[in-house]
């Protein structure tokens, strides 16, 4: 994560006609007053001339030319069209590129990395955002509230919403966590202080790491948990990993919890478990997103959902914004990045 | 809260005709594996000759006076009959009632107050449940996860669920708690063990106590909080202390957790402000318990709801069937009652 060299040409200039860094600003709108409250968005303009054009105005080859000239430093978050070479061609001044989200997949490919320009993310502002809904998710499981709150809305009666599986407190509960990530270790750190016991899943873990104690094998997790939650990143290694074996060898009762991404599990055996209630869920990612109206997943009455949101609170977009910010101060004074990623880290973290 | 003196009637004996204790246990049949898991029930056999008979077989006179008879130690839970003066008088050999729920209004009156009789109560077995489930209303309303799930359910469009308030992190929050109760203090420790910042409303607080720099006035607290969760005693004192102006206090998009007592709250003047989505609330606590099937809080997109459970998880049963085993050995042993309530601290307590 060290930073790379610019690819600096000879003979072109850091900063525009005013003699200042040229600094594209473009994500969504909708987006933009989240990430750049004002007195973020002062701390920016300080840095250098911001233009903030949204990503959807520069679809064609025309409109991004014309918006890239000059621009030295680029923010992005969703929506921005892939740097390909004819781009990265229109836009020859670009020093640093920094991403306000977190997955880069859509936005750099061969093209950019053979540039050498550096690129930053800012998924540290969402770790314990999604850290945080893994938990509400844990402890509404663990409490019932989605099957109690959903007898009641269905019209149940008073006694009938009653009748679930007696709840269980997150103290003492055991909790098994796949992936030792960023936002896995901020979920267990949060577990940890509610009481539960925690043990994880990840070959990466160093002995000498402090949760290398408490790693065990995936089968032995899944046999002896209350609640799995998965924290892994989405790559070629992790795709698949909690496939229909892994699914019945979760106790009954159990509780599944997927923060992360929907290609680490079989999600046709997930609903084949969580269907007859032997398993419940709560899922903020699914295989087709967005999610058809009626898709099988929103009429089961032991499954909690929501619209992959996980990483997306105000908190976090504050936050992310202020990683942009100095990390773009960062780069214009020549020090050190803290969130640049190489493609080696990209492929690992998914 | 200690042991007052009992009611001890010379010429009586304090053991059957064994010589052992008798105990009477009078828990619901359904509750009975959760209080007393073998461990515990062994336990409180090594005390004495335990007799285990539901309370709703004991609504007879005849029944009631066969079961109590020569009955030294009561164990109780819901569905006792009233310790009137009629059935005391058919429990002459009554020296102990250990309840191993928490409220004792159903259960002792003027008459029991009378005799002199101690009596303890189980109580401290539930905050930590009752404490955990307003974490989990206050997560769950912060997060938005009732109304994204609620949205997700009904069919919903994924874009049209994603768009509600921008979710909050409790890390930063600020969680406004009347009442620095018991469960108050458990919920508050959790509440800043996630980052919370708390202010609390409690006119009993002593400057001395660790909240006491906490402690706000009732209006700066509804005016303040992202959150207001009650966890007050029912008392005349607490009735209506959340009347409809103190609804009117708390700021828009406020969130409202109640897993204390609804006779805190105006529940009309609640329902017309979150009805119209001016906030939101998570209730376990109704005026109308069992709620009818067509209720109108059971409508709301945006209140989580649950049936009076927040005390009654599998951890809290096993706890306070231990309390019961201890309390009960240290009133046989002569030792100093830990749980014992006096009527002027039932009074206190609600």
């Amino acid at each position: 994560m060290s930073q790379s060299i610019g690819a600096t040409s000879a003979g072109r200039g850091r900063s525009g006609p005013s003699g200042r860094t040229r600094i594209l600003l473009s994500v969504p709108a909708a987006e933009a007053g989240a990430f750049f409250p004002p007195d973020t968005r002062r701390a920016l303009a300080a840095l250098g001339e911001v233009r903030e054009i949204e990503p959807k105005e520069l679809m064609t080859p025309e409109s991004f030319r014309a918006a890239a000239e000059g621009v030295q430093v680029l923010v992005t978050a969703w929506g921005f069209p892939q740097l390909d070479a004819a781009r990265l061609a229109a836009a020859p001044d670009l020093r640093f590129v920094m991403h306000a989200a977190s997955s880069l997949h859509a936005l750099v490919g061969d093209d950019f990395w053979a540039t050498g320009i550096p690129v930053s993310q800012a998924g540290a502002a969402m770790a314990p955002a999604v850290a945080e809904l893994s938990l509400t998710f844990t402890l509404s499981l663990l409490r019932r509230t989605h099957r109690l709150d959903h007898a009641l809305r269905s019209g149940a009666s008073w006694q009938a919403a009653r009748e679930v599986e007696r709840a269980r407190e997150i103290g003492g509960a055991v909790i098994g966590v796949v992936g030792a990530s960023r936002t896995g270790r901020r979920y267990i750190e949060a577990c940890r202080a509610l009481g539960a016991d925690v043990m994880v899943y990840d070959p990466y873990v160093a002995e000498t790491d402090p949760l290398g104690p408490f790693c065990v094998t995936l089968p032995e997790l899944l046999a002896s948990s209350d609640v799995v939650a998965l924290h892994a990143p989405a790559t070629d290694e992790t795709r698949g990993l909690i496939g229909a074996a892994e699914i019945a060898a979760i106790r009954d009762g159990g509780l599944f919890v997927n923060t992360a991404r929907p290609s680490i599990v079989d999600m046709d055996a997930l609903y084949d478990a969580v269907a007859p209630g032997r398993i419940d869920a709560a899922l903020d990612v699914f295989d087709a997103e967005p999610l058809p109206g009626g898709d099988r997943w929103r009429a089961l009455p032991n499954v909690l959902l929501t619209p992959h949101l996980a990483g997306a609170t105000a908190d976090s977009r504050r936050r992310a914004g202020r990683i942009v910010v100095d990390e773009v101060r960062r780069h214009l004074r020549g020090e050190p990045l803290v969130h640049a990623l190489s493609r080696a880290d990209l492929e690992r973290m998914g």
